[in-house]
């Protein structure tokens, strides 16, 4: 038999249930899928190929899974920092958006945000922002794999001056993406439950559960929200929520930092996922989510950057490293989320937490050929003795060297094949500087 | 006149004490001292010089400035996480540098941990550790800058078997590297108030202050620790060393995290300096410093990485990131430890905390030629909006292109031309082999 793709001379972080670790190993990849993965044995001889790729030593793993962004938003990074929540939107990223956020500047930026995101090893993301269609357009184009949702909210919003639209226009993306292409999967992404009725939540529910979609909202994410839901509802964000059918297996909550014991429970009973944005919760000073406690209720939960705007990268690697560490200090025991338990979660569980761990998240027999590749022949990543604590703690984005996504090779040795990154960069510096002389 | 180095096309962030940002700056140095510092203006001819460099629009900052590290822990990066600290040193790190830690595994580590920390910007280091004249020796020859340490504790050490000879071994150090160059200033690394004596950190502190040096201890790093000192001194960590002299101008505490008002008082009042390794901190779940605190002050604060063992790594620019970040979530306030602050950590404070900052830390006529550039052209550093948020948030050490360390061009394009960073790699990897051996 001859394969598309084989790699080898790498060690192999499968992340499949046992988390097998093969040194030496072998990847063979036909029609998209993996068909081999395996130890080099004595006198074993590569397969035919299309294309042999020598890893050289370093670590062949999955893709990364980045479960919450805001993709447009990368035309926005650095424009506003070290503020409160409340001026850095209403003088700054509001105004930003209100006049730049067109059809043209969408694409741009989602096409930025996957460049970024794929030099540095995503080959997964789940977005959420308004002219999603276009974001689906310049994602599939971009070759990346994701979870698309048209953002939902009961205010005039970029390309749904008229909130009441809302839903149709989210319903119109839904059924254009339905079914059209493996790569693109479309979602309804919910902005809150303080900027959404409940008539608005269930309509959006109802249009995504309808189809077996997921639908995404930010839930829980500052405390201001959590009191201004208890004293307009009575309840808690996620009780709330709960108590209005939102919560099923096909549920994501981004951030769920100020949850209490009953709302783990409610989580955790519903089958919802929680996507943790570790960077921009600290960024914007957000708090800490239970993370500890959610794995231990057995709650899914994925890693996200967030938008670029308040993190200000999608480097799920710094994030892994942040999250690792952050919740080491917070309950000052070292030994909690180890490498292994924040590695899974920005690959099988992230996988997960978006409804695709039958597809992608761990290099296994059957599944997509989403695969990177880490070049370790650098100071900070010799000597190594654990490729995991390698990936966690020691790796940056900068260390990947290809990206294969659905068996195509989208990047080599750390250049991009799919579009033209010179002619983003220099459009994005110029609306980079128009953005900039509004504000000056 | 002509300079030895002229840099032109970029963005400079002086950190000179209005913190100007000078658009399409020149920096022209001479004699490694920097000569001029200037915008270009119309018209403006470039003066001759043995080397131009174009920094094709990106940013022209000082080297930043490590300010605790443990160079030869290098080659142990990643050989055990996630354990509590007993364990982790008794079981792992304490047996790998007892068998492993000889003059040329010193060497050889303090090699990497150059290559690593210059290829991500810093020029300048503080180190402690045994074998310290094998670290001085390599330092000398990678072109870096740095103070430098000789361990001392009052157990068998690595090359100090007999510990009543620690304190002649590190003044024959210090005699040795007094005045040798001004790239080293020799220093004395007593290991922590619970490892050394009252006499032994008396005798330390005299050897230091009889020729002005830096005197550096771990202080205050653990709650153990404070109990242990409060129990046997009856004292906290910090009190117990102002009561014995150790504190004044010339006195770097390490970490500091366990202090009460009293102690910030006495740190503030005698002039001693804070070095803080948040990341190290993080991850040995330690807890965190009061740098808020110890700024509001008036404390000089630097920024250190520790030992690569517990990080795992040497990049000052995730250091800078995550100290922004993790202050801000600590205590629910997004504008605390904003970028310019964290910036200064990084460079002019940390360059004070060393003593060193009349000659380092900032881009000022003088002063030495400790510059990097940043290359901007990068998916994730595209728009820039403000060049300080971009180097706090947003870059990352694999974002550093040249590398000019008193004048002399030590990195260019991203390789170090100081000395032979391959062979290091492959002797690296061996040695790895061998303690990898140990543990299997």
């Amino acid at each position: 038999m001859s394969f598309d793709i084989v790699i080898h001379n790498g060690t192999i972080v499968t992340v499949n249930p046992d988390f097998d670790i093969i040194e030496d190993g072998i990847v063979c990849i036909k029609n998209g899928r993996l068909e081999r993965v395996e130890s080099r044995s004595a006198g074993y001889l590569l397969p035919e190929a299309e294309e042999i790729i020598d890893a050289k030593g370093g670590i062949i793993m999955p893709g990364l899974v980045n479960t919450h962004t805001h993709l447009p938003m990368s035309i926005f990074k650095g424009l506003a920092d070290d503020l409160p929540l409340m001026p850095w939107l209403n003088e700054h990223i509001f105004p930003a958006e209100s006049k730049h956020i067109k059809p043209e500047t969408v694409r741009l930026g989602t096409f930025l945000a996957c460049a970024e995101m794929m030099l540095s090893g995503t080959t997964t993301c789940c977005d959420g922002y308004f002219f999603e269609d276009e974001v689906a357009k310049a994602v599939f184009d971009s070759g990346m794999r994701a979870v698309l949702g048209q953002g939902v909210i009961d205010f005039p919003a970029p390309g749904v001056l008229e909130p009441s639209d809302n839903i149709n226009n989210a319903v119109r993306f839904i059924d254009k993406w339905h079914d059209k292409s493996p790569m693109i999967t479309p979602s309804i992404f919910c902005h809150s439950p303080y900027t959404c009725s409940e008539e608005t939540l269930k309509k959006a529910k109802d249009a995504a559960s309808s189809k077996k979609l997921i639908f995404q909202i930010h839930a829980a994410e500052t405390k201001d929200e959590r009191n201004r839901i208890l004293s307009e509802k009575n309840s808690s964000p996620i009780k709330y929520l709960d108590s209005i059918g939102m919560l099923d297996n096909d549920t994501l909550l981004v951030h769920s930092i100020w949850v209490d014991a009953d709302d783990i429970d409610r989580i955790a009973n519903s089958g919802a996922k929680v996507s943790v944005c570790t960077e921009s919760e600290m960024k914007l000073a957000s708090g800490i989510a239970p993370v500890i406690k959610f794995l231990e209720a057995g709650i899914k939960v994925g890693l996200g950057t967030d938008g670029s705007a308040s993190n200000n990268d999608l480097d799920l690697f710094q994030e892994m490293d942040s999250t690792a560490k952050l919740h080491k200090v917070n309950i000052l025991d070292p030994t909690v989320m180890d490498a292994k338990t924040v590695f899974k979660l920005a690959t099988i569980d992230g996988a997960g937490a978006l409804g695709l761990d039958h597809e992608i998240g761990s290099i296994e027999t059957g599944k997509q050929a989403d695969i990177i590749i880490i070049d370790v022949n650098r100071p900070h990543l010799v000597p190594m003795y654990n490729p995991v604590s390698h990936i966690v703690y020691s790796a940056r984005g900068s260390d990947v060297q290809d990206v294969i996504i659905a068996g195509n090779v989208v990047v080599r040795d750390k250049k991009i094949l799919t579009f033209d990154v010179e002619e983003i960069l220099e459009r994005a510096s110029l609306i980079g500087e128009a953005i900039k002389s509004d504000f000056s």
